[in-house]
């Protein structure tokens, strides 16, 4: 893979460019953006219903794109979030700055060691929120959480899944009807730093805050020429597209 | 400096690991985020009241940061813009998502064909603006400022200049002691797509809004353990630090 990589570095499919200097909006790019996207769904085995936006700014800029492309999905504007070690922390924490109605779902049962969290019979639900967000492996200081046993009865059919799947992406079947949108930082898993894969359910895109940061816009960089709104980082995406494609 | 590039792709300064595979919190990552940081304040001839921060999200996720971080330099939050052709339509389409009272400085005399501007005689000054906002070098369809001949003595100097300098800089020298802030993608000057560098006076770190995105967020960052609050881009920083090195 990385062989490959560096061939391409040099001149890539005999265009005489880099691929570090390719424009995203020249046919070579479009390539190599279709070329990623494909492998990703395969894959993931990411149905149809799905789109898959290849962003900047890690997970962390998910953090904010998610409650900003999502907080409207739903009048009441709420939402719920479960806290289970240092990653979903960091995401209240931002979720918190454009977003008064939260509710925590479960809290770890010592703050320090989030490996064990609360029973999901005690877990509090609320049923007009625009999303639910969780993060699925908590490196840190946290649990992983498996999807066969993940009780999803809990949570009302209505309310979009969010989850940050960085550290686990890729090491388990993702029950792609259950969810709305997975997210992740491709340096762990998928690629390398750089790209960031975010797979949203088509249906939940359209409801960005007028405030939305031009960043984190799903639909803005959708309905942009070939998707992207302003130059990705075309070589972490390149890597990740093989990466992928190795690993199919 | 491709080839550089490429034998540390496989093997970053006998790491036995590829620059790709990095972790931001690793020595060898330490040593190319001062690397290239060294190298671009010595091709930029920065001088040490300014910090160099190395972001993702290309010139546009600047267009947020700026509003983000310094409408609340002044009481009043209002700002100035110079609008000269595609490039400042975008920021002053984002930078009105977050505030309200914006003065266009000097507007193009024809709508699409931006090349020619009202004479600096008739410019609009805010004299209570938090910043004032331009793009030395229009590509799409517009024009070029040269810094030996611009105006500076318009702007009262209390409020910070930004420049957006993605296309040009590299290319003349900056007068430092008259700018705030100075950003670029560094895909088109200075290195590869996925880096944007952004050069900030020190005096205006502090100023973020509480509802600031965190990937906006230059103080966050710079108070993050090595001043990267999550994953920066790595393999773009190195090539932008090669690059920079290639230059001096």
């Amino acid at each position: 893979m990385l062989e490959k990589g560096i061939e391409e570095m040099i001149n890539f499919r005999g265009s005489g460019q880099s691929v570090m200097e390719l424009s995203h909006r020249q046919d070579e790019f479009r390539f190599i953006s279709t070329m990623t996207k494909l492998e990703i769904r395969k894959f993931l085995r990411i149905p149809d219903n799905f789109r898959i936006l290849l962003h900047q700014g890690g997970a962390t800029n998910q953090y904010t794109a998610v409650v900003k492309n999502l907080i409207g999905y739903k009048a009441n504007r709420s939402c719920m979030l479960m806290r289970t070690g240092m990653w979903t922390n960091q995401n209240i924490d931002e979720i918190k700055k454009h977003c008064k109605d939260i509710t925590i779902v479960t809290d770890a049962i010592d703050e320090h060691d989030c490996t064990k969290i609360s029973d999901s019979s005690s877990w509090k639900i609320d049923p007009l929120a625009s999303f639910f967000c969780m993060c699925t492996n908590e490196t840190v200081n946290g649990i992983e959480f498996n999807w066969d046993t993940f009780p999803f009865h809990l949570i009302p059919k209505d309310i979009p899944i969010v989850a940050d799947m960085s550290s686990n992406i890729g090491t388990n079947v993702i029950p792609w009807d259950k969810m709305g949108v997975v997210y992740a930082g491709a340096q762990k898993n998928l690629g390398t730093a750089g790209c960031t894969v975010v797979v949203v359910r088509e249906d939940l895109l359209g409801y960005a805050e007028p405030d939305c940061p031009i960043l984190c816009d799903w639909n803005k960089f959708e309905n942009s020429p070939d998707t992207y709104y302003n130059t990705p980082a075309i070589f972490p995406m390149y890597i990740t597209g093989l990466n992928c494609s190795y690993m199919n």
